[in-house]
């Protein structure tokens, strides 16, 4: 088997890819290395086993490069890791969310290549979802830009198997947390508390709950539900059994960084940011039928990555 | 009130248009004129009561000059009009659905536009809805490109509802037919008599069986809604009580176009194209409970349809 992992030098893709070559896959990455990092994967193109293609999936060339080498399932992972980037910035989630996926599979079905596997996200679901959000859950009504884009990647790729028989796996993940990651709540906290240990600024009021998936138990749910759907389309969400709040992350952070005294100060609000959904779970019945389960839930999960992230990061 | 109708040259544009005009509303137009057509809206062009603006919603510039003209509601109907082009052709669907969506959706944000009305289609649905199709099923998974399209733009008019406090009516249509029509089914099948009176050729078995609507019923439909729904963004389905099936419309175009001798031959298959949904009927009881009914079902829209084309079209 090849795979073509985009997005494959980023969190969740990097790690992905550990488990690809440990099965015995081969890899091609393509990255623009923008967000990822050469180092998450280098290890793995020293000894052969991945090839990168530096590129961007907004240019079909670089597409049709990596796509024309033999793939036999694409995970389309890359897109604009960071949602809060649509408040300011409107077309980077439309170009490298929307128009990099139509590239992936304009390159799938000019080079033969049928399976696709997709990052989307709970985001699609809106905010006035029922919790636990079963995958049946509709209308999907997404508030922010990047929502927008997964739910718009989605229809692509529904479409390509509508039309082009493409064969398809569709994530809905929950918040992907854990080592190596570069973005979100816990992220922000740490480099926060370093530039400060005396205070922690919580965007919102700290009510904010959603469900964490730590980045180990996704990469293994992909590939278990992979191995086990077998619709020409096949839907799931990918999280965890419960939530954490905002005000339970920051506590833990406070605690893991050893900065017992840092005062956490809210900006008030239900929301961190306009387009933030501020209570998400997803139904993950679908996962668990599949005879998988998680290792982690939301708060140990949570501290495994603050605890990660507070060595990659460092404190000096 | 100032309306901005996108695609006002088209076939459900010029319809609205009438409608606004004679509730006194001035209406800017904006149209490519690639489908569209300058003689639907001529006579309010000549009175003053239009003002259009030839251009492209692809061209961000072309969208702000129109949207600079103060405003107060996009209506917005512009597409590519003819689905079957996904099979052969696939960025049609991404530049002038999906883009052209986000082109106006910025547009309204810079110029301080607020309220959008969005012509989106029951074909975001999918192919394995239930039916009658409520506006809350999920997931929606559309087979055609065009649907991904429409589900893209829906998405990105939510995301300006959630993230920049846009107001949106979304309206999922069954399928529009009526004067001036310049695609589909009704029209096909007269172009083909009209080359050959003898025979007429349809695609598929003729028992995909859809639900069609009158297109003053669907303008009537979408003020009214508008009028009566007032939550941020509001999501209605537009179709009528019932469906026709592509055999009785073969029966009636033949039967209208005078041709009784000729034989109606099927190509066979359950759908007509790669992306074409079989059997489509909408939940429309959120539009009755509005106060708003359709004057004509599916068979008296197909036959009224086909007298109307048939004069538009002519036999010579």
């Amino acid at each position: 088997m090849r795979a073509l992992v985009t997005g494959g030098a980023g969190f969740i893709g990097s790690h992905l890819i550990d488990r690809l070559i440990s099965r015995g896959d081969d890899v091609v990455v393509i990255d623009n290395l923008s967000s990822g990092q050469l180092s998450f994967i280098e290890p793995h193109v020293k000894t052969g086993k991945v090839v990168l293609v530096q590129g961007d999936l907004c240019n079909p060339d670089d597409v049709n490069q990596a796509m024309a080498m033999d793939i036999d399932c694409v995970y389309h992972l890359a897109a604009n890791p960071d949602i809060r980037l649509g408040t300011r910035v409107t077309d980077t989630d439309l170009k490298q969310g929307t128009i990099a996926t139509y590239n992936v599979l304009e390159a799938m079905r000019s080079n033969g290549v049928v399976n696709i596997a997709f990052a989307s996200s709970s985001v699609v679901y809106g905010e006035d979802a029922p919790m636990p959000t079963p995958e049946d859950h509709g209308p999907c009504m997404p508030i922010s830009l990047y929502g927008a884009s997964k739910q718009a990647g989605e229809g692509l790729i529904s479409s390509w198997v509508g039309t082009f028989g493409a064969k398809a796996w569709i994530f809905r993940f929950a918040n992907i947390i854990g080592a190596r990651g570069t973005h979100g709540v816990i992220f922000d906290f740490i480099h926060k508390l370093k530039k400060d240990p005396t205070r922690l600024e919580v965007l919102g009021n700290g009510l904010q709950e959603k469900s964490y998936m730590e980045v180990g138990d996704c990469v293994d749910a992909i590939l278990h539900v992979m191995e086990h759907a077998k619709e020409q389309l096949n839907l799931y969400n990918l999280g965890s059994h419960d939530t954490c709040s905002v005000r339970r992350i920051a506590e833990i952070v406070v605690e893991v960084t050893n900065n017992h005294g840092a005062a956490i100060e809210y900006t008030g609000g239900e929301r961190g940011w306009a387009g933030d959904i501020p209570r998400a779970r997803l139904g993950i019945d679908k996962m668990l039928n599949t005879g998988f389960d998680v290792q982690m839930n939301s708060e140990a999960a949570v501290r495994h990555t603050a605890k990660c992230l507070l060595e990659e990061i460092g404190t000096e």
